[in-house]
């Protein structure tokens, strides 16, 4: 987890308006190698809870929650944005997307999320809680077991944490930011 | 290649409309297994090219781009539909989906794309072309060398293939289907 600390502290942009970017390595080009040290600790974190899927809500985490599921030996599941041509079933949930600002309906198809599965919610950042939380909801509406939420970064002061609590499973994210400055760039990570 | 065939044999469904069901193992529950060997098929057959990058567009292709930029020492990019409060200067291409009937804009960062990088586009499916004739474009309009396009399904009835040819680089697909039949659930490989 250090690892990614020190990336993010290298590497991250602090914007104006609160926004991180981190596309250079982790969610618009991508390094493989950085990917995979983020999959190696979230699936390590949560190998003991035995998760069969790893759901995330397409696209920015799907790499991170394909790593993880390829670590873990579980499959992947990647909530569409829209029911396409070739969902029969679906599970679905409509939220706003914090960066776009549009409505989007999250869809899972019904025949790939199923009562009796382990489900472990990852996503590159928990922000405000939003989209997790309806995964959450998604993954306790097909009668599946959740066990728990892991994400790259944690964007403390906006709350996503106390969002989860509700579902009284384990939330784990590799770095924990409490505080960032646009002006001078700095970035103040939790422990 | 074999066992992307045998897997699209055993394990996809024909829908009517012409549409392919690979959505159990490919492009939404993700089995890693099958990623991982599609990832190494695609990366072995473009090695000698040596890419420095591995672009496509969100959201289904990820997976299969990530895996093949992975296996090949290479950096994974994702065009992105729309641009994103954190994407500073964009390379933009408009284009219309063909399984959901919206236009988007696909979108590139500029810091991303750069003159001297050797670009490899990939895909999960060679349909038509279009998105992936945009992301050559992309990679001409950078400056970059676009050195071929890697696909897992293609179907060579609609034409991608012809619609791909004037950029003169290799095009490989792992699997190619010549025909499906929605009634029978028949679909026929080529070779």
């Amino acid at each position: 987890m250090r690892a990614v600390v020190e990336r993010i502290r290298t590497d991250g942009r602090v914007l104006p308006g609160g926004f991180l970017r981190v596309d250079g390595f982790l969610n618009h080009r991508i390094d493989p190698g950085f990917v995979g040290l983020a999959g190696d600790a979230l699936s390590r974190a949560f190998a003991d809870a035995r998760p069969t899927c790893v759901l995330t809500a397409e696209a920015a985490g799907n790499v991170i929650a394909y790593e993880t599921a390829r670590q873990l030996g579980a499959a992947a599941l990647y909530a569409k944005k829209g029911a396409t041509a070739t969902m029969a079933r679906a599970l679905v949930c409509r939220l706003r997307s914090p960066t776009k600002g549009d409505e989007v309906d999250l869809c899972v198809s019904a025949d790939y999320l199923c009562a009796g599965e382990r489900v472990l919610v990852v996503d590159d950042f928990l922000h405000r809680g939003t989209t997790s939380a309806a995964l959450g909801d998604m993954v306790l509406q097909a009668g599946a077991e959740l066990v728990g939420f892991g994400f790259v970064v944690e964007k403390r002061p906006s709350g996503g944490r106390e969002a989860l609590a509700r579902f009284r499973v384990p939330v784990l994210s590799l770095a924990v930011i409490v505080a960032m400055d646009a002006d001078t760039g700095e970035i103040v990570f939790a422990g």
